[in-house]
């Protein structure tokens, strides 16, 4: 099969890698020579959602500024009525560039680099670049944000940039700011700037319920940062790319509906996840699928949507991921012909019920119309206390109740755990509890790490070895990491 | 003057009691004798909102559950289209009182019986009891809560009663709880309840946006409390009163609406503090006046409106801060004709951005539709950091943006100070800055503590009388508690 790949679809390289060898290293590889070029290549998935051959474009008619336009959409209007694109034409990425150059900088991090690449895409919309102040302060109250027309959008994470005094200092009184990527290249124009204060306890508190020290995100991210926040009007001159082999997944919220109608899907149902697929996943979204068809759709198409921003550090990288996904696939656990496998770009929070809005609010703009919500959505265990930071049932009812949600239908995710009778995963069944086993994230981690197998029937075996091939070679890197005076 | 005082209006003793002395300690009294006759009565204000002589309804139409009903509504609907009264009528209270003895009982605490007056009188309408969990939810994550017709009112703090795990025991699997006041009388029913968990550290980090300690209700109420929340339908079978001589200014939202009524009010506008008045809130109380004539209103009524509830202990205490407005209308510093005073029962959470939605929303329940905010309201210095707890601009911001307060015409406070050209409090004037000098509250007690005048005209002479004689008493006082061995 081949593939046009278009000037930054250069991923050939590490594509093969990725698929040979596990990076343990998910680090942004910047050195990377592009290709531009017609190539052969090996897909990792059964289905390669790249392959658009035609775009049947289903039309739907929205009021805006008291003028009917017509806006492509498919099963659910984006939020704010249109979908947001921010990455300027090819002809003018030169003249911005320039223009960029003339400003006062900004350095953004490796994570601002995925909030731009999340916003410049749409999957914020209809916000159109880093929060001002006002929207912010709607984000951290309410959780949404009221637009012009007065209706109500969701918005539950503060989606900012932050900067420090020194370079608060240089943007003086301009009012506008080129954004830098890590590395050294202008990515972004940020317009008509606003900056305000950056009070981080208060931002923490009300976005994760808890001040407590040890929250990835915040450690990452937020400690870290300056006591500034800058909003503004965002253009992206350079796409987003990674380089890593994978971004021919990053499907743009674009894209994703063009390829949901290429498909003629009558329904969509996304599934977040940033975890393995086991047998149990399985199961529930073959099974949203089925009930999906008794309620009279004729073709549901699962959208399977890995996280692919910033993790924590003993989640599985995307790449691992990834490629367990594609065994999934390749083994027929999941039916290629109905699913779609995509990466969400967007960093993890880990922000329970805060979060799990964020991750349904952007499906919206991708198209779905179906969100499959399971326990403890974006949670973690609490960095300091035995217990999970969030109550496992907290984050599908929030969800349940989210203003600017309520065009998305909310799919409860039912439980599945390993049933001892029939040696697969099935629905758990409370009348008889003792038959079920329930295999943890941790525990799961724990049989990988071993070299143990879980049961028969828990998840399909090349997904699983993939995982265990991963872990084996963490344990190496860690032996070799072992001062050697241990040893002696 | 002669007032008919119904038989809880029992506070002749001690209404005169709290103008001839300063009391200190503001406990509840529970002790004193009930009157049940009709009295003569000395007025602290000279308006007095009690005398009640005709009521002019104003009826609006509203639909509801398909049928259109009839509901009295003055300028503006009450939360959710009717007007929330929980207390039973009085043939029933007898037999409540005997079903509430054969129920498992939960004990309240004095700012738990605070909350039960809130809900039971409808400023917190439509909210019917203590929140169920996801009534909770909605407002500790949206601000707000979605009505079964789709409609959205304010809801900013969790209005929630803890009980602790021995309680919980107890209640078991009964359906309704008998609620006991801190005298061990039966006060209210709550029915179809449901227990949930107390996560108090989300509770407080959503709420006050920051989990730092010194916080005063988090100390005071939350800090203390049990570990389960329990909501329900409230049924208040004996109506809250305090017994301190100032029961007849705790007007209810329905009589307050009827007094506006028959002021034949076409604006009301609702200032609320819970500090002294002094001439710089009197200016802008009265230049609000002034615009809203200007805007063409005919009868604007001031609703000055002090909070009655639990406040910290710096704060100046409720019967002091009553007389001392009770002077600024006798001096005609505010009008006597156009302003009604009353008690708004809530206890205050300093929580700037959040509680000032509810400080507007119950004002909403109570008829107001005009509300001014000033600046950093409900807010006070970080307990442990050099600065304001909240960004002094936010509060007016949030409530210009919450969801369910568009109804309500916030009306931004102007900065007034003391125009030291002038020897007035004026609105600044920033192109003479230096003119200027601002008295905070701080620097306005530590004037009445050391006996000091503050500069003429910052506030009637009256009236700061009664906030020199109460620092003089509380000096006398924390003398008499100084052990003998330090004045040797």
């Amino acid at each position: 099969m081949s593939l046009t790949l278009k000037p930054h679809f250069n991923n050939l390289h590490h594509h093969h890698h990725a698929n040979k060898n596990i990076i343990l290293n998910n680090k942004y590889n910047t050195n990377t020579t592009c290709f531009s070029t017609k190539v052969g290549q090996r897909n990792i998935y059964s289905t390669n959602p790249l392959v658009i051959t035609t775009t049947r474009k289903v039309e739907s008619r929205i009021m805006q500024g008291g003028e009917k336009i017509i806006i492509k959409s498919s099963l659910i209007e984006p939020d704010g009525g249109a979908l947001v694109d921010l990455v300027v034409g090819e002809g003018e990425r030169g003249a911005k560039r320039v223009e960029a150059e003339s400003l006062p900088k900004v350095k953004l991090t490796r994570i601002d680099l995925e909030w731009v690449h999340v916003i410049g895409e749409g999957w914020a919309g209809p916000l159109r670049g880093f929060m001002r102040e006002d929207e912010y302060l709607q984000s951290l109250h309410f959780n949404s944000l009221r637009l012009n027309d007065g209706s109500v959008v969701n918005m539950s994470l503060p989606i900012v940039l932050a900067i420090d005094d020194e370079t608060k200092g240089r943007i003086g009184a301009s009012s506008n700011v080129g954004l830098v990527g890590p590395d050294g290249d202008f990515v972004a124009i940020l317009r008509s700037i606003e900056i305000y204060k950056h009070n981080k306890e208060e931002r923490i508190a009300r976005t994760w319920g808890t001040t407590t020290p040890g929250l990835p995100y915040v450690e990452e991210v937020i400690t870290p940062a300056g006591n500034w926040l800058i909003g503004g009007d965002l253009e992206v001159i350079k796409p987003i790319k990674y380089n890593d082999g994978l971004d021919n997944y990053r499907l743009s919220p674009k894209q994703l509906r063009e390829e949901f109608d290429r498909r003629q899907a009558d329904a969509v149902f996304a599934f977040q996840l940033r975890n393995p697929v086991h047998n149990g996943h399985a199961l529930l979204m073959n099974d949203t699928r089925k009930r999906l068809l008794e309620m009279g759709y004729k073709n549901p198409i699962l959208l399977l949507h890995p996280l692919g921003g910033f993790t924590k550090a003993d989640d599985v990288p995307l790449d691992v991921r990834m490629e367990q996904h594609s065994k999934v696939l390749e083994d027929g656990v999941l039916d290629p012909e109905t699913t779609i496998v995509a990466i969400f770009p967007s960093p993890m929070h880990y922000a329970g019920p805060t979060e799990v809005q964020w991750h349904a609010k952007a499906r919206i703009n991708a198209g779905a119309n179906f969100y499959i919500v399971g326990r403890d959505p974006a949670g973690m265990g609490h960095p300091t206390e035995k217990r999970d930071l969030y109550d496992p049932d907290h984050g599908k009812k929030v969800l349940s109740m989210a203003p600017g949600l309520e065009k998305l239908n909310i799919l409860p995710f039912r439980v599945a755990a390993y049933d001892t009778t029939e040696n697969k995963m099935a629905f758990f069944d409370p009348t008889r509890s003792k038959d079920f086993l329930f295999i943890s994230g941790t525990k799961m981690r724990a049989y990988a790490r071993s070299g143990e197998n879980p049961p028969d029937g828990f998840m399909c075996p090349s997904g699983w070895k993939v995982l265990v091939k991963y872990y084996e070679s963490l344990q190496v890197e860690e032996k070799a990491q072992q001062p050697a005076v241990l040893s002696t």
